[in-house]
Formats: structure tokens, C-alpha cells, sequence
């Protein structure tokens, strides 16, 4: 920690800064510049008790910390790239991986369409949401453990390991039951107890970006999953919410290589939520992958106009088949093998 | 809805849409003007199934909603300010009320002494945390119902109402048996499994406004707690995530009289949370009393650069005795009394 | 500076860096921690070559400022509050000021209805845009010098002081000649060309907040006025933009206290742009007045529904007057006096 | 426009406000809906007297525009992409440019260093600052014209065109006659003068998008361009404001695909300014390809640490060689030659 005096203060305030700083298992170093003096506190921050307090008292202008705080998801844990096991398919690899299928699950039929037509386009895990957040109570809520069955059915007849949402604790264990990701929206990406109770599940969790999540943030908050014994973690960017209304939000691309750089954990991009338009996907997706992402997470129904919830940005079957395509050259471009070939 | 369409398209592709509407449940009302072609689609948005995935046709060019999602927790609802009943207390009518207390309990001495002077100083509720979201897994994170027994015991002693967060839906019962008010956090704000639960244990619900959470989206999400039945609904307006540096978040004020116009609901501002300095506290409560806020909820500890957490941002036990002066005048001039006089 | 070094680099990449810093003028202190180890750079930051360019180094995980960078406006440099002089008023002082008068001037009738108006309920200075910065070119751009001539001459009948917004440096000494306070709107808050031109003219300068502003960057545009020499600079914050869209900006009042706490010069609240919805101005200025705004700058016009610019903002004559007497409470509690009594 | 009523507004509330829409020169058409009414006001928005302003009358709940405002700039006024000629060359056709160079002229051997390894490595436009818009007035503000003098003299040397920023409107003329396209800086990209007489001097314009801007925003920023008769405008997006800090901005890509299906202009990315870390300038500049982007603008520098200006973003010129092979198969799969090979 450095710990900034303000200027002009009495040699006793100062002294009772450094006393502290000793009080709390550092130890202090001073530093007199010209215009500001500066106490470096050395010892562990992330084991310590922090000392950002010290921001409280008068004689205190600011409290920079200098140690990153999270430890098992960086890239100083772990030097090369981790990869996610899912069923038989491995997420952070050479081979890039599609996770498709539409929003929410409808109907036996709607699923049992998309998770056919996806697989036959490349996909490689089914997507399908049972429980939905919806920001209104008036809203469709999913169809709940029987959206569930619907999905382990649509992966027993197509082979496809299957993604969905956890929204509650107490259904980790039914979820898990059924799901072979677990995905963690953007509204509980700092829901800490439902991070642990999916590390604690065993089951690889995917943890989107919060709205307004800082990747410092979002780093420590995958460490819940890490440090929860659960090593099957991936990052999920899903677009944060800034000032601009042309699209629902903005898809920070420049997740990938940052994740890439700070951690050893595989990094899968959404640009359905991402943009919240159908007609900007492909072009997202284009991004993502020459960018290096891992994966992709990819809204698809066989009739977008008529889909329960998030019409505007799926993409339609056809859409989906087209886009597989346009993103071969892109793989092949970033050294990347698709896992459908 | 209304539905505005691309220029230049086929009148099969309009057609097209007008069916989409009626099949939607909705009467299509046509408007041909200058460049573009605008239908009305009549119909409750509510109950009807949403047409918002018609953005997703390639000739629609936008759909705009024109009713507002909430009902329950919206003026239109209930004319007069509706008053949330915390034991023998009414928040939201013409007494003013202050809670306040440490961010975290961290030992009986620490927050009995807190207790007794935010008391001695006029705050008619305790707060304090048991169960602390911790954006690290490092970091403390609460002594849970060691923590709420000591609240209790607090309560008991000083005769002050308890104000606590509510984490985890598996300790919403728990927490009700100890609280009189259960708090949302900002971090679980559009957690609606915990409002639903939080809702259901009948207790009065504090709802802070999530970092990045819209008007709207707050409203709705308390819309789940008066869908729930519970009609004790507070909003808090805790600071919202924008690109300033200064504050560790911009403290909206604005929301005291939107909330006031849109809803009949009290509305109590945090100004610890809001800027996350103690320097700046005082003139923010100023702020929201004229403003016409009906509660405050501040953060006070025996020794701040001590504390175990937040400790940049609680006043010390002087300093909120200081603050409850110097609010006197501005009630005054609000037309409100203090509850404590 | 602080200069934190990556961990596990060689002790010539290290060396390296040593020797670049004395290069630049600053003497390195190196501090050695349990993870990092970090160098102070002692030297004034201002006057020598930034080390900012440091972090390109591999070896160098991030340069992190210990000074401020501004001067000349900081409270250090000026322990007192700073009053601006407009003709015979002081802003800043123990007299509080509303500055009011439409959005546009539009016409002499329309101009002078305001005027006699705004004077009338107790308005101290005559605000009205002549040169109106527009985010499209096909909407009204202003009167031009016309409207200046309009201006003045309502100054003269009414006696109030004015001010009108500088757009362009070539206008600088045309507006100047008729306006008493140049005022530099948020689009151009950065304009450093225009900042320097309107300091020149030796008339006081208001300074609105951009958009995306940051206090810093803020307090170091105002630095631009008085490095030229010109000490009668007044901050006015007028709205941050958010993702918030309720309202159009989002208020920042923590700007007031903060103005305050950093810097000697007045600061003034604009809660028409701030907001940009007329039924919230009345409870905006009341939470300025009670946090300890210098002054106020509020949009009238005798029609708002006719306005040219921004009618949905603007109070009406009637809404002023009942604003102007609505506040005087909130001014006594704030120990503040009406400059009109 | 659509004039949304309030509910339980009397007949001759309801009354007026048709009343007015007529006078404004707009036809109304009424619609009856289950809980509001909505009245269409028909006509074009761009060349009526707006209708916002009836947002201020009580009983009207809120004025929604339907139209774009912008009009040459926009995709429905030029059906294809038009093409920015700079002296021989052609941006925004099949053929791919990367401008590079200093973030400011330094010196004659900085800049013919820099100059000549980036037409060595590629680059088919040269970049450098001669006036620099700084936030301090106490960093380096450019050299000038002298500046400018050397960006000529590298430009006859090389060959290649120069790009260089307009800070200020007298200079335009200066500019215009060293420099082969204008770039209007994101702090000016609301300086509607600067606008206009960058395009009165009939050279390509290059516009960033401003730190706070709405892509809507920006569209109509560079309608200020054509509308002054300059048809060679470039949009440059260079990162947007938001909350996060690890990244200097956010730079969003998602401007790339928007720009191109709303506007018929070329659109250029700037990762340098964008993320404000070398260290990711060649992940974002692969998307920006991969996604259809025009051009790039890159800062390089042959020894960035010595930097007078933003070092820490400024590739090496070893780095900007090594970027400019790795796109190379991007452009390929994006169907794009390089302008270099």
C-alpha cells in the first residue's frame, strides 16, 4: 500500500500514521518528495488487514493499493492456459467451441428444433435458459425443472453437453443435475453465495461480466469459484452498460485480451446480450474470434418474432448456419481449429 | 407499442407485420407520415405477450413501448405516500428518521458503542452487517448470526429497531427473526429469488438501487416485492457506477423526486455507500433532506480507520453527532420534523 | 510518481528503469515488498518530464501519480473562498445568486418579458444563449450578434448583469463587449483554444463540467483561465451523462462539496441541463442551496411549449417566482443570505 | 413524433395539445389505447419546429421522435460506401490503409524515423500531432507550425500523405495547406465551429467520436461536414468514457458494424487512444479487420518510454512492424487487400 500525506501537516500526525501502519503488520517506509511526502507499507495486502482506512484520518490525502487482489485465477498462478472440461469437450484449447440455442425454453418442439438445426450447423454445446431473470415479475419466468428436462433430453438425443442459468442456491444441485455448465447471469455476477454454492457443485461454472462489473471485479469474483476447490471456470463478456443507447450494450471486446493477460482461465463472448440486435452478431462474432477468444455464446430460434423473451436478438436458424460460415476464415486466421470440423 | 417501420418496404412486408400485431393480441392502428410509416399497436403491454421481438424483422426499424411496466409500486397506483410500518415507526410521512451504525458488526463492544451514541444522537433505527458481500473472497465477511445476536441484543438494550442486509435466501428467515428491517443490496438488487424471499417473510424490505440500475429496472424490482404481497417497501438510492474517480460512486439525488413522482414508496439515501468518503458525507444528507428524502442511512464506528471494513466512508461517532445538528435547519425548511426531537 | 515494478523481473530490467527515472530528472527510492517492488520517483511532477511513459516498459506493471496537477485553482494555493466579480456583484460570498433568463434569446419581446420577470422575482443576472451549440446543424442556431444587442439592451433596462455563452474564439471580444460573464458550455469544456480566448477578454469566466468529465480534469480546464491570467473563474456543474435515462443527465451534486473542499473559486449549479425536465428544477436548486452552492443558473421563458431550444427544461415565469421564494428557506439554513432581499 | 398523454386528463387538456401540434405544422392523428392515449403528429421532424418542448405541459407524459435527424451521412441517402479520396488514395473501398506515426512531432529525427520505418512496414498515411489538445496546461503542447513543417517535409521524403489534428479554428487554413486530411479530436467533436471550418477548407475530415457520444450523436457531428459541402468525411471511433479503468477507454468495436449500416462513410479505428496500452493495440486491431473496419490509426514511436505525450500507448516501431504482419490474414478473411502489398 502507498499512503499519500497532505502537505503541511504536524511531525505528530505523521507519527501516528506510521504507528498505525505497524499496528495493522506492515511496515512503513517513508518517502519525502518535493511537494508530498509518501509512506510505502510493506507486507502482504491480500493477508493483512487492509489499510485503505487509513483514507478516514485528516492528515491522510489518498491510499493507493499496489498488489493485484485476486491470486487463483491470475496468469502469476498459473502460467499457461487452463482448459475447461465439459463432457468429453475441452474449452480453452486449440479447438473453438459454439454454444448455441435460443434464449428461454418454450416448448418441447421450439428446443428439439434449434438444438438439431445448431448442432447441424457446428454447435457444440446447446444453450437454453429454465429459469430467467426478468427485470419484471410480469415477465415470462421460464419454464423451470421442466425447461430442465426438456434440455437433458434435447442433449440426449443430440449428444450436445448443455448450458443454463443458475438463479437460485437451492437449486444448484437440481440444476446440476441436469446442466452441464453452469452459467451465472450478469445480474448475480456478485452473488457470491450462488458462486459458491455452483463451485460447490462441481460442474463448470461460467460467470458472466456484471453490468457494471470492472474486470478487477469480475476477476475476484471468479476467485469465489477457484477458491471453492471448482477449477472448471470460464469468463464470460456479455457487454456493460455505458451511456449509449443505439445498442442494449456494449460489448468490451477488449475482454479478451485482457483476460488472456491476467489469467489463465478461457474467455467466451456473448454478443447476443452483448448487443441486444440480431444484426450485429456476425460482426461481433468476427471480432471475438480474431481477437482469441475461446468460445462463443450465441442466441438462436427457429422463429425469432415469436421467442418468450429477447426476440431482437436472436439470430434465426438460417442466420445461425450462415454465420458458422462466415467464421471459419477468422479461425483459420487466428490459428484456431473450429471443433465442429 | 408503437412500431415503426423501415421506408421504402413492400406492402406485403407491412401487411406482414399488421397480422404479426393482431396475432400478438394487439389492434393495429396505422399512421402514414412524411418518411416513415407508424403503427400503434393497442393493447394492455402488460398482460399481452411483447412485441418487442418484431425489432428483430427487417422491416421494422424500432418498436418503442408507451406504458410504464409497474403498477403496484407506481403513483398511478396509490395518489397518496404510502408509510412503511418498522415496530412502533412510520417511515415516509412527515417524520424524518436517521438510521445508522457500523458497516459491519465486528465485536458486542464495538457495536454497543455504536449503538448507544448513534441513539444518544437522535438515529430512531440500528444498522449494521452480519452478512458482508465482499467483492474478495479475502476479505471479511461477516460474523453472520453471531453478528445478528449481537444486533438483537443491541436492539433489546437501546430500544432501536434493527436495520441488517439479507445475502442469501437460505437466511431470509433467520435474518427476519432478528431484523425489523431486511436490506437488498446494491450487488443483489435484481436478485429476485432473494426480494421474492425477502418479501415473504412479511418484513419491511429496504431496496438499494443496484451500481448500474436504471429508474425503471428499481421500480420493477420493487414491484417484485409488492407483487410478493409485502407492501413495506423502502427504495435507498445508494450511488451509481459512472466514469468519476473522485467518489467511489455518483450519489444521485436526482432519485429523491423521481422516486417521489413515480411512486407513493418512501425513499431514504445512503451517502456512506453514495461517495465513500466521510469528508463528504454531512453535505450530501444536507442535500437529500432538502430534497425532500423521507430517511437517511448512514454509517458510524467507534474508530473508522479501524474499522474491518468500508472504513474510508464511516463518520466517527463525534462526527455523526455533529451531522444530526446540522441537519436540524434544512428539516426545518423541508417542512419535516425530526424523529427524534 | 510511484512506479511499481512486475514481480520476477531481472535486476538489469530493474536497473534499467532506475536509470531512466534519474534521466527524467527525479531521484528513484526503491522500496522492496513481499510481492512487488516499488519505486518512489522524488520531484515535482509538474514542472519535470512525466514518467507516465514508464508503463510501456515490460518490466513496469503500472506509474501511478502522487500529486495533483492543478495549481493555481486548488485550495492549497488559496486558502479562502475566492469571490468573482460581475459589475457590482460578488459570487461566492455570503450573498447567494440566481442567474435566470431563457435557454435562447429568440426575440426582443420574448428576451424583455424575461427579463423584467426574473429581475422581478429576485434574479441577480440575466442568462440567454445568443450562439447556440446544437447537436444538429438543421436545428436553431442562435441569434447571432443580434441576440447579443438584445441582450445588452435588456441589461440596461433592467440593470441586471449578463451572461451568454462563448462558442467560437473568433467571437471572443464581440461577446466581450456585451456580455459581463462568458460562459463555456459542456461541449466545450475542453476546448483549450476557447478557454484561453474567453480568459483573455479579462471577463469573469463560468466553466461548465463536460459531459464525461472527470473533477480533475474539470479543476485543470479551470486552470487554463487563470494561468492567462484571468481570476474570476466560476466552476458550474450542469449534469454528468450516465446510463441513466430518466433524465437527461445525471446531476452530479457532489460536485459542490468536492469544488469546495479542492478549490478556492465559486461553484455554481445549472439543474436545467442537469436534468432537463422542468418538474424536477424546484427540488434540484433546493438540494444545491442546502449543500452550499455559490449560485444558480436556471432556463425561463414566458412559453416553454414555444421554446426553440430545449422547451422541456425550461420553468415558466410563474415556476420561477415560486422557485425564487421556495428556496429562501433552505438559504437561512445554510447560513446563506438572498442577494435580492 | 408521438405525443404520449397521461391518463385521466380532461377533454380539453387533450384538446390543446392537438391544438398545438396543428399550429406547430404537424397533422395529429389520435390513439386510443387500453390505458394511455398517443397522438402521432405527422410531418418531418427535420424541418418542423420540434415537438419536445411539449414534454414541459403537464399533461403530456413524453415525446418520442421518430425520425433520424440525420440525412446526408445517413445509408438511406447513399446506398453505397463512399470512398475518402486522400491525394492518390481511396479509403473506404476494397483496399485496406493503416495511417501511423508519433502521437506528437518531436523532432526532425523523431518523426523521419518514425516516418520512414512505418512506409517501410506498411503504412500508406503518416500520423503526428503538431498542436495537442493537453489536460494540464502544464504538458506539452506541440510544437505548432513548426510542427506542422516537419510533417510536410517527412510527406515529401516518404511520400506518404499526413494526417495531423485541427485544434483551432484560425488554424484551418494553416493545416489545410500542410496536411492532406483534418482530424477533429475527440474533445472537439462537438465544437460545431471547428466542424465547419475543417470543412470549409475542402480537405478530408477525419472525426473522432467524442468521450460521451451517442452514435447519434456523432452522425450528426459529421453531418456538420457534408452539410458545408465536404464530402470526404471519416469517422474514427477511439474509445468511449465509461466506468471501467483498466483500459483508458473503452473502445468500442461495435462502431464499426453500426457505422456501416447506418452511414455510407468510411469508418477508421484508433486501439492507441482506444485501450491507452500498447500491449493490447494488436488484439484490437485485429477485430477492428476482422469486423470491417477501413483503416486504422496507430501510434508508434521509436522509443515510446521518451515519449513527450502518452507513451504508454505507443507501439515500438519493431511492434508496429510485427502488427502489421499478423493482420494481414485478417484482412484476407475479411475479404480486404492491403493497401501496402
Amino acid at each position: 500500500m502507498i499512503v499519500v500525506l497532505r502537505p503541511d501537516i504536524t511531525k505528530r500526525a505523521e507519527t501516528a500514521v506510521l504507528k498505525e501502519i505497524r499496528k495493522l503488520g506492515y511496515k512503513p517506509h517513508v518517502m519525502r518528495g518535493v511537494e508530498r511526502t509518501v509512506v510505502g507499507a510493506i507486507g502482504d495486502e491480500r493477508t493483512h488487514h487492509t489499510l485503505e482506512a487509513l483514507a478516514s484520518w485528516p492528515q491522510v490525502e489518498q491510499v493507493m493499493p499496489v498488489q493485484k487482489k485476486y491470486k487463483l485465477v491470475s496468469r502469476e498462478a498459473h502460467k499457461g492456459n487452463s482448459v475447461a472440461r465439459i463432457k468429453g469437450l475441452s474449452v480453452g484449447g486449440r479447438k473453438f467451441h459454439v454454444m448455441a440455442g435460443p434464449c428461454s425454453v418454450e416448448s418441447e418442439r421450439q428446443l428439439m428444433t434449434s438444438a438439431l438445426a445448431v448442432k447441424k450447423a457446428g454447435a457444440t454445446v446447446l444453450r437454453g435458459g429454465a429459469f430467467k431473470p426478468r427485470t419484471s415479475p410480469y415477465e415470462f419466468q421460464g419454464l423451470g425443472e421442466k425447461g430442465l428436462k426438456l434440455l437433458a433430453k434435447a442433449s440426449r438425443e443430440t449428444g450436445l453437453p448443455v448450458i443454463t442459468e443458475l438463479l437460485s442456491q437451492d437449486h444448484a444441485e437440481m440444476v446440476a443435475e441436469y446442466a452441464d455448465i453452469l452459467q451465472i447471469g450478469t445480474r448475480n455476477a456478485q452473488n457470491f453465495q450462488l458462486l459458491i454454492a455452483a463451485a460447490k457443485t462441481g460442474k463448470p461454472v461460467l460467470l458472466k461480466r456484471g453490468l457494471a462489473m470492472k474486470i478487477e471485479e469480475w476477476l475476484l469474483a471468479g476467485e469465489y469459484v477457484l477458491a471453492n476447490d471448482n477449477p472448471n471456470l470460464l469468463f464470460c463478456e456479455r457487454g456493460i452498460r455505458t451511456f449509449e443507447t443505439y445498442t442494449r450494450n456494449t460489448l468490451d471486446l477488449s475482454a479478451v485480451p485482457i483476460i488472456k493477460q491476467e489469467s489463465h482461465c478461457p474467455i467466451v463472448i456473448d454478443p447476443s446480450q452483448g448487443c441486444g440486435r440480431a444484426d450485429l452478431v456476425t460482426a461481433m462474432c468476427k471480432g471475438a474470434v480474431a481477437m482469441g477468444a475461446d468460445a462463443l455464446l450465441v442466441e438462436v430460434h427457429p422463429d425469432p418474432s415469436k421467442a418468450w423473451s429477447d426476440g431482437a436478438q436472436q439470430l434465426s436458424l438460417e442466420g445461425f448456419g450462415k454465420l458458422m460460415k462466415e467464421i471459419i476464415p477468422f479461425l483459420a486466421a487466428a490459428g484456431r481449429e473450429p471443433a465442429w470440423a
